[in-house]
């Protein structure tokens, strides 16, 4: 493995840091390993919503207006599967279709997830590391109001509206690191900083956190961990972060989840609007950098990349 | 079952007839039963492309430019799929694809394939019963001089081109007839006429007859059995039936598919430009019709389909 950073990352909010970081490292220097704890199972299709956010990001293919899915995207195949009475609860694309068909296939064929992943980004000439988190089935379920919820129940199906009391990560005890990993770090691979994007804390890095081999070996490394705080301003970007703080009774800031991470993080990324909490957080030994983190077009993603980056470099050195 | 008619059919050719014949009868008059031997596997998606091809001609979604698949049908899938290095040797539309899509999934849980086409009838709008020819699997395979081939490998990745010296439907021997029909026959249901649509003998219409149960059943009926040439001034209209003919040392003519159907068939409708055939057809025991049986729209689908319904009354009262 070239990468010099790895990422991990969920999905819509991590695609956003990953396609900065791909865009303002070296080709090759970048890996990002995705959280499969969303991947679910749908008209026995293989769906991988993270990887695929990332995928579409770094190769620029994403719609950034829809802010999912695949620029140029139509919908014939959702209509007429309406019209047949199928479900229309979760929306594919025709032609992000084409990628969960032909994943499937290949899986069933015995292919193995971070192998697929490979051949995509091989494909749609990804010059970066694109990963799943693991090889093995891990699935994120939530412990809600409304009963125990499967993440897309949750999350699409029902809008993230039950209440959440706990989240379980089925499987993630006896995963496994992704095949190119585990081979890399045995071959003594190591990064020269990791980076936690503005993903959502409980819903795409917990699952990958709750992974003993992760877990593990990010607290053996000799080297920075930096997060992105996905909370500004006491508002989550994107999705239901700021809710699921509320229901946990934490207070809904960029330093509740810096303590959420604990003793995992060396730096943290918090917004300008932010910087208030920086005194406080850096007296818990956090290095802290400031920057606006709002990833609107490619010029903020590449700042926030930057200031990741920069952080990580920082701290590095022994500074920040 | 209520219909009144039934006619056995292949694809394209056969669809023409279905929908003339369901334009001219009445709601539910019509039941069409259709080759499966061409069904297959790709991308494991269940592929029947006989039925489909019946199904969209009925209920009005065909594309008779194309001349196969839905009207207004899109592509994003296949260039998303050839993008990621996707088997593209076979033509999937947007629209199509959900009726393939569903139906795999629900067949993989158990929905029997002739359940799946009465579902897709009522979601269509369909008031006719349009039947797989029977819910186990036969596959048509050829042995040709580039070796044993499966059906859409010859027809489609081949272009038809391998000489084919003999034709098996692995797994007839041993096939019932559809669910519905099996019910209505125990309980009683005897069609007016069963009508052999203008599709390849070989490739969809001996497929069906290879089935011992539905040859038994056909034998011991009756009620005319009238057949609509595919052959017209010694030419197929469609297809490989010509090419076939040839190979299997055959005059390629109406008379030799009549001949090849043998003691099966009561009645034939032939092309006017074949009219000079119709004595010794008649000579042979047959009741003949001759009409224009090109059909390029729906105002010929009704002409052919009347002639044969006409052909079909005609013997029941004794007389043609």
């Amino acid at each position: 493995m070239k990468a010099r950073i790895l990422a991990l990352s969920g999905g819509v909010g991590g695609a956003k840091l990953a396609r900065g970081l791909a865009r303002v490292l070296g080709a090759g220097e970048l890996c990002v390993a995705c959280n499969t704890g969303d991947d679910f199972t749908h008209l026995d299709l293989a769906i991988w919503p993270d990887l695929d956010s990332v995928t579409y990001a770094v190769a620029g293919l994403a719609d950034d207006e829809r802010g999912w899915g695949r620029r140029g995207e139509t919908w014939q195949f959702m209509a007429a599967l309406r019209e047949l009475g199928g479900p229309d609860w979760f929306r594919l694309g025709d032609q992000d279709l084409a990628l969960h068909v032909w994943r499937s296939a290949r899986l069933r064929a015995g292919a193995r997830p971070s192998e697929l992943a490979a051949d995509v980004c091989a494909r749609l000439g990804i010059a970066q590391t694109l990963l799943p988190m693991t090889d093995d089935t891990v699935r994120t379920r939530l412990h809600t109001d409304a009963g125990l919820l499967d993440f897309q129940d949750y999350f699409v199906a029902r809008r993230a509206q039950p209440r959440v009391e706990r989240i379980e990560y089925v499987g993630a005890a006896t995963a496994g690191l992704p095949g190119p990993l585990s081979q890399a770090i045995a071959a003594g691979w190591q990064p020269e900083a990791v980076l936690l994007c503005p993903s959502n804390p409980w819903l795409s890095i917990d699952p990958i956190l709750a992974i003993p081999a992760w877990r593990d070996w990010l607290s053996g490394l000799d080297c920075p961990i930096v997060g992105v705080s996905p909370i500004v301003g006491g508002q989550a970007l994107k999705g239901c972060a700021a809710k699921l703080m509320a229901e946990f009774g934490l207070e809904v800031s960029a330093a509740a989840v810096a303590r959420h991470y604990g003793a995992l993080l060396d730096g943290f990324v918090i917004d300008r609007v932010d910087q208030a909490l920086a005194t406080s957080l850096r007296a818990d030994g956090l290095g802290i950098a400031t920057c606006d983190t709002v990833m609107r077009g490619d010029t903020d993603r590449e700042r926030v990349a930057c200031a990741a980056l920069d952080l990580a470099a920082e701290l590095r050195r022994g500074g920040a």
